[in-house]
């Protein structure tokens, strides 16, 4: 579906299910993807982190994209990370997107090196010449190890690079200064940047973000529980705020999941996308909960933690 | 007013008027507790890191503590900081807070020196035993470069020995987890610690979390517009989210006044606190808007920054 | 040369030459491995942060190693970077490598995720037998975001995982600490490790870098002036560590180029990369000073500073 | 001894013992000073970050200072720590410091606050102006979390500010960087900064320090084996570089004991401080190790790490 109007909504980031030699297990992502849409996901996102795109080879990752591209049949649109270090790999990344029929293009600012905000805006100037298809800039300090300044993601939205921004930044303060830079949670229509879409990859705040004005919400977790953040983006739409917080604390507890795998043993990643996976697979939704290598699997106890936490929620393991 | 009760609404920060000799002008800082009540504050908290009592000599902070005490007359709660390295040297400024009348004392985790989760446990429980006064931890990473983990802060509040957590973390989503762990914007009455108070120190996502289920707000520019703050405050608590929103980005447009004072030539807190007590000067509360050495003064052109965010906010300067 | 004894000496990482069109400049590339070689270099490393790896598509890493090896033609062993975020992107390019003639590979720790020192071990060591070719461990934490930690670099030697540690951490008492832990300057021929390599990617501290026991040098600015530091590694063979001392500090001079370019205008790497590159232009070894989008070029003023640092260190500038 | 030339040599930051209810053993710091004098040290540091200064009230800072000019008498320069957050409250400890004798003050950047290098440059100029005594910045990021730029140092050296410098940041390309701008090590006395002493306080890497043209070493360790690095210092001025490396190596094993306290369980600084202290304790110099609260005790299993270090490195325990 293409992306005329700014994207609002619920758009979850894809997890990648693979089997256990390490490869895209497309059944599984078939069925993943039409889980999302039975929840009423806005949209999906293939190919972001949650996706583990920094573990899939670039094979793989035509593979995973065109896989959703093809489940989801254009009933929403589909956003495809094309992450990597520098301008002239991301172009590549996006040309190969754009062949395989995503509807928008994510990515960060340059990795790896060290840049300046110069730099990052002639790279998403760039990146919208090469492939014309809108592009979201994808704010991810934990990774990148850089922020993008609010000044800087204004003058993009305004002069048009960007479509949108995927804030996983965490900084919720930068976040309300974007927004009424933007013209406010009222004024965004009328503003200097009506078509420019915010959405927060934080899935903790997703209420609070909303009542400030942002658009929608990338939830890790959403792959989990996606009617429930439907549920409370509804709710938050509807000017609900106290349903919308009430369902935002359930899934707060839900995400406890994240760190079901223990510190001194593994990476976070591992933890957190190893709990993903392990619901989805006793949700019934996918075959196999293994993540890519080098990530360090969950042990039986971590997935009974998983286990408790999906019914604690409410949701109920089939396996 | 002794702290009987769970602490909440707006709780300011507050700034300390210096004269141009660098010492503090009791006068001025008298009229600035005025303005905060006028503005219907529900307590102060003298010698936060917006009062610069980084840059205090000890006798400057007890003149400052002294006068502040005398100021509220009782009429709300004044908490004190008492911000320093280690435990041994925080109680020695605890003893000198309670003997001058404060009724609650903010004590970061050690700094300077590298210490351990069970060493700020340690450091906090020590501190509640030597001084017989309500304690608030104070999460400030960017002073202290640690962050309180939220077990940690839990494990306090459930035990006694914290009666709140002021949070400067600016980490939105670990504030969530906190307080729904502390049982939930509905449940924090029922829940395992009822007398706990959840101040936000990030004066840009107060109704956010308030919203989320939080007790107040220690708002640095709350000195400014302490009036602006206590009606954020009551449309939250009146569920009037939209007003609440509103009120906060007017608020959000005021507050960009902390860069006034450009990032080339002076430090950060030279530019937020110069641009408060700039403002204060402006509004003719305090006499003169000096910041401690070694901070750099604005220059004429930042000070007609700052007077055009106040009358963007609708405040009028008097000078 | 195919590397069967330990790598000792100058090892350049190469710088990577384009044209004004951003793509591969094969030709000036050969003539700077001719300028590398004539300067005594005893390996050369190709696709490293100074060849600029992070901003070359797969196909112009390609052609960068192929020109390398061919030029090289087997006078000293070539090293080849396989730098991506994680362990199935590095295979990939460590089959290109293998298959383009490389002697050995250089791989970081996996970057952009979070990942955790078993799954770093887990990485070197698929990685390893993935691919037949020594292996050296690249530790590069301004890029990268972890330091790879003594213990694991001396367990991953001791088992034969790897050949070596390029050490860019810039932490010198942490390579003592491995340096002692491997034997020690004395013992490294005695060590658990005896064919380990230890080269330090840190130009400024090369002659104490060798005092401590290091092996060798993987100097950026060696693409500058390679006889220098050849010069500089005889000295410390020779035991002349006050010769060596003096040369070190005739090419820390050089090094000051780095900053040729204003901070205020651009990210460091441009201006290092900058640097060496207008240093090899006016030396008469490549024929376009470019660095890749979206790095920002030098300007006039800046290569006339670039141009004073070559005369100031003896080196005669031809254009 | 007043510091009337430039100071050279080897000058332990004094570990400052305690009884078992936390106050300040006198007894005990005149045995150790002591200790040091008989090691052969040019000089002595009291008050630094091995002197626990962060954890010592103003009395027991004032009682520390006086025991150790009392048990040094003269024999050599006495450098006393004044460690604060800001200007006005640093400027208190030094007046006290002036009065109770010491020869020199030795002072951070400012900390907790966020500081721009201007009032860092004014931070110490302020200092320098109001007590009349050699100043020494001590360069610390670990604890000040911000690191005095190469240039600074410069410039304070060039107009006389800064008698010199303890370096304890552990980056050898700037502290080489800045030895080379001085004058390098041969001319550092013709050079422009003549007066102005280099110390290091990276204990590891002392040898390769004084190659490159450092004064002399602060060394943490320095208060268990001060006579090691008596002989190190000797070597070196001799220009004998093996034998100092050989001393260096011996005396990087001992330094392991700093990781006799187990990472989960404890600080680094209780870690680090409480096997200095064991080890004193140990060698029969100091009655009580604790260190002060709230930093953790070494159990008798790290205590026994300890002990086979001391005898590892040739040192006898006596009990």
């Amino acid at each position: 579906m293409s992306l005329t109007t700014p994207l609002r909504g619920v758009v979850p980031p894809v997890c990648t299910p693979l089997d256990s030699r390490g490869e895209v297990d497309t059944a599984s992502l078939a069925r993943l993807v039409e889980h999302l849409l039975d929840g009423g996901v806005h949209g999906v996102f293939a190919l972001g982190s949650t996706g583990e795109v920094a573990y899939l080879t670039d094979e793989q990752r035509a593979t995973t994209l065109r896989t959703v591209v093809e489940a989801v049949a254009g009933r929403v649109p589909v956003l495809a990370g094309v992450i990597d270090t520098t301008t002239p790999r991301v172009i590549d990344h996006a040309g190969t997107a754009a062949g395989l029929g995503a509807d928008a293009l994510v990515a960060t600012a340059p990795f790896y090196t060290r840049t300046h905000p110069e730099e990052i805006a002639g790279h998403f100037r760039r990146l919208r010449a090469a492939v014309d298809l809108p592009l979201f800039a994808y704010d991810i300090p934990v990774a990148v190890h850089s922020k993008l300044p609010v000044a800087l993601i204004r003058e993009l939205a305004e002069d048009g690079t960007l479509a949108g921004l995927k804030d996983s930044s965490g900084d919720e303060g930068a976040l309300r200064r974007l927004l009424v830079e933007l013209g406010g949670r009222d004024g965004r229509e009328k503003g200097p940047a009506p078509r420019f879409s915010v959405l927060t990859g934080s899935e903790l705040t997703v209420d609070t973000a909303l009542l400030a004005g942002a658009d929608g919400v990338v939830p890790g977790i959403g792959n989990v529980d996606p009617a429930g953040y439907v549920r409370l983006y509804d709710a938050a739409r509807a000017g609900n705020w106290a349903l919308a917080a009430k369902e935002q604390e359930r899934l707060v507890e839900l995400f406890a999941m994240v760190d079901a795998g223990p510190e001194a043993e593994m990476g976070r990643s591992s933890s957190a996308l190893g709990s993903f996976k392990a619901a989805l697979r006793l949700l019934g939704v996918i075959e196999c909960a293994d993540t890519a290598f080098p990530q360090i699997p969950l042990n039986a106890e971590s997935v009974a933690l998983v286990a408790r936490r999906l019914r604690g929620a409410g949701l109920t393991p089939v396996r």
